[in-house]
């Protein structure tokens, strides 16, 4: 028996194996990347689910198109292009969550040996995608604004490459964002280097204070730019209900890999989503997300001002689900790891995150999973720690 | 902007272009491969997902493990193993249907080149799964008792192959099984020449009469045998359950590949099914679909005894949703498709489904989606154009 090549560079993520320790309910987890179950509309999808089940019947129970549901698709297209000049159905593809948008792009544009650039840190399940094919991944170095515009000229002038990957908003690992006067510039590199950008913006809704910057998409149209969006953080991640939308030859190409793939989105899902948009309560319930979300960013902020020693730097995200802290040059966030899981306190070192391999004093912290109260409690256990190590 | 080398090879199936056609109600069709919605429990699911939401809360709607949720997964091992001798919850990877058991199996095993054996005909969606991933397929002989074994050890002679692709019960497109007498061989000859079968066994439950032979897993162990199982025919489709049975270690890399494709399989339908198969009504609903889809079978030889030549043959499977048709030698079945459309009914020409390209004057026919009376009309006027074209 013998392995595809694929397989010698496969490895569970070590945030995989940090998760596993924190499913001890007595450990304060700000490891994970979750939404706060507290807050999903439960009730209002018990009764939706009724709903669709006498409205559609079998419908929603059987086989349906592999592009996915007509109305879903129609939804998502009016909500990223409410005039309808630019997008229509057929720009939409309805996937199982982003991460399936991810393996289907890379399915369409990845040999062995295919450069993708991403942001340094970027999305680790983004880069395991990738990897997956076999590609070569050219992180680009990114700073408080996102990615910064001479390095990605200068990465895009070493030779071609197919695709920029990049998280517009609130970035997974660090909370940043790409500042809205980087965008057009952005583009007008990618453009000239022929690379297609997969704007993967699981989290823009999440906007706690300032407006939301035009999206990648918008700014650039569907010829440079292949958009992933997704309701895993606005609804609810176990529906796995997300989309693609692009150029519709892409989209058509997409969804005959998807037929190869697993052949379609969960039906009672789209169903289920499609019907819950209908029903209009979904501003009222963002709204509740990022009011919560919000507050627990301002606790993790301010216990930190308390706890944390002032060699201690952090960022301040206005939205998402991240914050992002570095540790004084030269210390290893693996250490601190340690010292915080005897205190039962968990989180994920940022090294992870960094296709280059650098960051080993970076530390990725989720606060939209832990309560108030918990917050303030695992950041003042960690400053303890920090402090016992000299920090 | 330049794609994949493997989106050379992609092509939308055939089948797909004639399901659009199909949609139009006025159309008879024996041409797609639905169960039938009617028999859905769809009263049922819909008391048991209220019970989910009520019994589970959050937990149906949160992100939950890549390998699928402990209780189905055990409850999968022990249909498998009653003695769980053999199988535990470590030997089962829950799926977003068959076809992402397929997906992933190709990522473990498949290069550019790697060999995959496979029946002739096979399931398409098995193909364009592995061209995916621009496997060599060789396909090897089968007959009326499935696959023939002289043939396999002649084609596994010919070099390396890392795969053997069957399935055991009657398959998709013949609805032909590989007889009991066949299978402890088969597993001989895959074990000498070091070859991995996937078994991919959907309709196995679906068998009208007769005893059900073992499966090649139980016959083989997991040292030889990935085996690939669905409730997509025997609960409904479009909640996408499935589950691929194998060895730990296989296991283990396919969830660490699953991670990186679309982190896990939707959580709410997990619940539903695992929810649904403790209630019991399980085996009721069983007899229910073994009876309809055998009447329907019934009802299809009877209207092909009355209304087609001598000169097509076509074959009796005892289970499944298909049957095999094989027009006299030199006729096109896509020209007799052409005419019958014309007389608004629909199948599937059978040479789609070979890999080596014959079979041009063979047809599909799905008996589980149309009722009795739709039946004897299409065959009706299928005999007719038939007759039409001199046969």
């Amino acid at each position: 028996m013998t392995y595809a090549d694929r397989i010698a560079g496969l490895k569970s993520s070590a945030i995989r194996e940090i998760l596993k320790v924190t499913s001890n309910p007595e450990i304060i987890s700000f490891a994970g990347g979750l939404p706060a179950p507290e807050l999903f509309p439960l009730n209002e999808l018990a009764d939706v689910a009724q709903k669709v089940f006498s409205k559609f019947e079998s419908a929603v129970l059987q086989y349906s198109v592999t592009e996915g549901i007509g109305p879903l698709r129609e939804k998502i297209a009016r909500s990223l292009d409410p005039d309808g000049d630019a997008l229509g159905v057929d720009n939409i593809l309805i996937t199982q969550g982003s991460q399936q948008g991810l393996d289907l792009v890379s399915k369409l544009f990845i040999d062995k040996g295919t450069v993708v650039l991403t942001e340094n840190p970027s999305y680790l399940g983004a880069l395991q995608s990738f990897l997956l094919f076999q590609a070569e991944i050219r992180p680009v170095a990114s700073d408080e604004d996102g990615i910064v515009l001479e390095k990605l000229a200068e990465v895009c002038g070493r030779g071609p490459a197919a695709l920029l990957y990049a998280m517009p908003n609130f970035q997974n690992p660090t909370g940043i964002s790409i500042a809205r006067e980087r965008r057009p510039g952005l583009l007008q590199i990618v453009r000239q280097h022929d690379v297609m950008v997969v704007e993967d913006d699981p989290y823009g809704e999440l906007i706690f204070e300032g407006e939301r910057p035009p999206s990648l998409l918008a700014l650039g149209g569907t010829r440079n730019v292949i958009r992933l969006g997704s309701f895993s953080k606005t609804i609810a991640p176990g529906l796995r209900i997300a989309y693609v939308a692009a150029d519709e030859e892409i989209i058509h190409k997409l969804a005959v890999i998807k037929q190869g793939t697993d052949l379609q989105t969960n039906t009672f899902g789209q169903y289920l989503v499609n019907e819950y948009l209908e029903n209009g309560r979904h501003e009222e319930h963002l709204r509740l997300l990022r009011k919560t979300y919000g507050f627990r960013r301002d606790c993790m902020i301010e216990a930190m001002q308390r706890h944390f020693p002032s060699s201690v730097w952090r960022n301040r995200p206005s939205g998402g689900m991240f914050l992002w802290v570095r540790l004084p040059e030269g210390r290893d966030a693996r250490d601190l790891l340690a010292r915080c899981l005897e205190r039962k306190v968990a989180f994920v070192p940022g090294q992870e995150f960094f296709p280059d391999g650098s960051g080993s004093n970076t530390i990725r912290l989720n606060y939209s999973n832990a309560s108030p109260g918990n917050i303030e409690v695992g950041i003042r256990r960690m400053g303890e720690a920090m402090k016992e190590m000299g920090m």
